[in-house]
């Protein structure tokens, strides 16, 4: 490929970006000039990839304005159907549902907070310092655990947590997601109970049912789960996970109480089950937040933690802490499935928490949720909503508007409007279920036209 | 954890350093004025975290000397015991050795080339490129199948080996076991019987004893898979998957013949299952070495490629190519289970194929194995060993020795005299038979002393 000319080379580039919808039906390419400047190609170069586009069908010229993409051609304008297959479709087709994301459309259920709150941390000014701890290591396998000095550091974040650990409790993983698909496939085997949060975090729902577990439902309320559904499951079942979020939750946003999370952590030791402390908003929050894992000290909890809500998605980097067995064994099966993660982004991560600005960040990206938080709720207010509850900081709002008893209605209605919202059902695990509330990213909720919009 | 001084922040780096087995027991540590000179600190924050580290037992200074790392402190150390579980435990507990680099020994049985063999790619002059690619997504997830530009250049690499596909036909992973377990976790469920080749890859085997197939063993000859013993469990049994390698088999180094693969893409026809060519060794091998997967134009094959041993194990960016269907699927497995794999990471590959000089640095690559092929079959022909065929280029050469019926025996007996080789029973499914033969690494293997060591 590297025998490709210059020219081939842009034209490939070019036709990627058509196929995954940057440049769409109707839009014009870069002009020759801008294409140039752009890339630093000469004239010819630029002219024989636009016109080798042109002969595959994939653009045309128009006299004196330049290319444009032709109809049918993006990969994007592809309808999206559910997979034929297995047990987890219903999450699949969800998760693609997100992936997508309509130009012009104010993503109102996204999971993700908006690029431009993360921005500041200019992950391009810390190459030379990732490079400074050792070339020939950016080469080779990395630890079974994860990267030494990034553990070290997670020691220190946990510890603000109040959460006590050393690094051999610590095994690094390709985030969030990825730390969850390890738990399950160490603990639970086909036919397994395992207790989930309704509602709760949807992906997960999805690499249970794939794994064959069966989930029992405990309520979510606005304190923590509801501990007498939880008590009822107890009489009946012996599950052996427990997965839940202590601190904004997702998609309610609503922090555990400490008089449950004690209790909690005391029908762990009783039903000796293992509590999976998923904690990927944590950054979003007062450090100062209860944990059930804080409370336990990782002893029957497994914490699971996250940087791609707080400082990239891209680079995929989360962690799971517990006992030093446990993740002995975590580590193990990250290594026969994934053989290690990722030392160029562990590092990269690991710089990032080096540095005095992240805590600049964090400060800046709480003040921003807070600020959004409390204009979310007061529009919520305006508007007659009920709000499940009422956090000082969350980049979730769970609630639900007058005259809507099914939220997928609601969904419905306003696509077209330009809004894409998160109805409820996704979020429970029985996906069939009317449910009238709705997930609201804080970011994009201030929004008057949404507001008229709904009014209408 | 931002909140940390220059002091504790440089104290936690060094104890990670040791932890790691960066500095292990008796080592000193640089001088306070290197210190100073690498890091930038003050020579004060670098005597506080000095005896910080004093402090907590982990080093202790040495009048006049400076500080060295003291005994029993590095996590190094600690006796690899196989973890007590589950049904993939031997893998893992061989898995962890190959981990383990003992320093100062030779590598022999090392599955990786010598990190000098990779450095003429500098990885660190790639960031303005990558940065310049945009700087937006490198905070969100990326696309379900993987960055577009890194799979329109997998398109072209796949043509240099006679395989047509188009970027819907590519799913990128976290590195070909990422692949691997993808595929395992779509098409296998327990019970399931699946052929596998003996000797193979044995991180395979543990991944399928994970999910609890029931794996079959074709024996591998020089020029490919046994193709009677095959027909014989075809007669018996109906498997979904072979997993095999077209090309640079590991661990015996041999390539398939023109005519088995030929034959073997009618089997799976005949047969109805699917052949899954591990290619992680392509970059090794000439561009027009023969593969199943260019004979079955991926109808029924499924391909497997990797940049870890010919660009960076680092990065953990590797792909599956197929129909479109399957890869479909695979992509939704990919998001329901670990989200979107690592923008940065494929990037950084899209920008190494983009240039020149990766062109080069295979040709360079080539040469060197090449060369050390040769030297490693005149050394393994003079102490009268038998090979089990004579590539022209190889990074394994599979060989036995004569008046050994176990290697394992060799083995024990090498590791204290500073070589590590890999016994061949690890490389068979059922790793407790007696096995004569060793996988050597070609870039360790023509070396005086372990000649004369093995004539002794």
């Amino acid at each position: 490929m590297s025998r490709m000319t210059l020219a081939q080379q842009l034209t490939a580039s070019l036709a990627a970006r058509i196929d995954d919808g940057t440049y769409r039906v109707g839009d014009r390419l870069p002009s020759l000039r801008e294409c140039m400047r752009l890339l630093g190609h000469s004239k010819n170069t630029v002219i024989t990839a636009y016109e080798a586009l042109a002969s595959q069908g994939l653009v045309e010229a128009r006299h004196g304005q330049g290319f444009f993409v032709k109809q049918g051609t993006s990969g994007h304008y592809e309808p999206e159907e559910p997979p034929p297959y297995a047990r987890a479709m219903d999450t699949i087709w969800l998760m693609r549902q997100q992936f997508v994301r309509e130009p012009g459309h104010s993503p109102l259920g996204e999971g993700f907070p908006p690029v431009e709150w993360l921005m500041d941390m200019r992950l391009d000014k810390f190459t030379r310092q990732i490079m400074r701890m050792g070339v020939t290591t950016l080469f080779r396998y990395g630890n079974r655990l994860g990267n030494a000095s990034l553990r070290q550091h997670l020691v220190q974040k946990l510890a603000s947590y109040a959460i006590s650990a050393n690094p051999r409790q610590i095994v690094t993983t390709h985030g969030a997601n990825h730390g969850l698909d390890l738990i399950i496939r160490r603990f639970l085997a086909s036919g397994d109970t395992v207790l989930v949060e309704d509602p709760g975090y949807y992906p997960l729902f999805g690499k249970l049912q794939l794994q064959g577990a069966r989930m029992l439902s405990v309520p979510r309320l606005p304190d923590g789960p509801d501990l007498d559904a939880l008590e009822a499951h107890l009489r009946l079942h012996k599950p052996k996970l427990f997965f839940l979020q202590s601190v904004g939750h997702n998609p309610t946003g609503s922090d555990i109480s400490p008089g449950k999370a004690h209790r909690l952590v005391q029908l762990a030791q009783e039903h000796d089950f293992i509590l999976v402390d998923d904690d990927a908003l944590a950054d979003f929050k007062p450090a100062a937040a209860i944990r059930v894992s804080a409370l336990d000290q990782l002893k029957r909890s497994l914490y699971v933690g996250s940087f791609s809500k707080s400082v990239s998605a891209a680079l995929r980097v989360g962690f799971i802490a517990g006992n030093k067995e446990v993740i002995d064994e975590l580590g193990d099966l990250k290594m026969l499935l994934h053989t290690s993660s990722s030392e160029l982004c562990e590092r990269t991560v690991d710089v990032v928490l080096m540095e005095g600005h992240f805590l600049r960040h964090l400060i800046r990206l709480q003040e921003r949720v807070k600020s959004a938080t409390a204009a979310g709720l007061e529009m919520l207010d305006e508007m007659g909503a009920e709000v499940f509850c009422r956090p000082e900081q969350s980049l979730y709002l769970w609630a639900r508007f007058p005259h809507f008893d099914d939220a997928r209605e609601l969904t419905r209605l306003l696509l077209p409007k330009g809004f894409m919202i998160a109805p409820g059902h996704i979020f429970s695990p029985e996906q069939s279920r009317i449910n009238p509330w709705t997930r609201l990213n804080v970011a994009y909720l201030n929004d008057p036209v949404f507001k008229s919009t709904l009014q209408q």
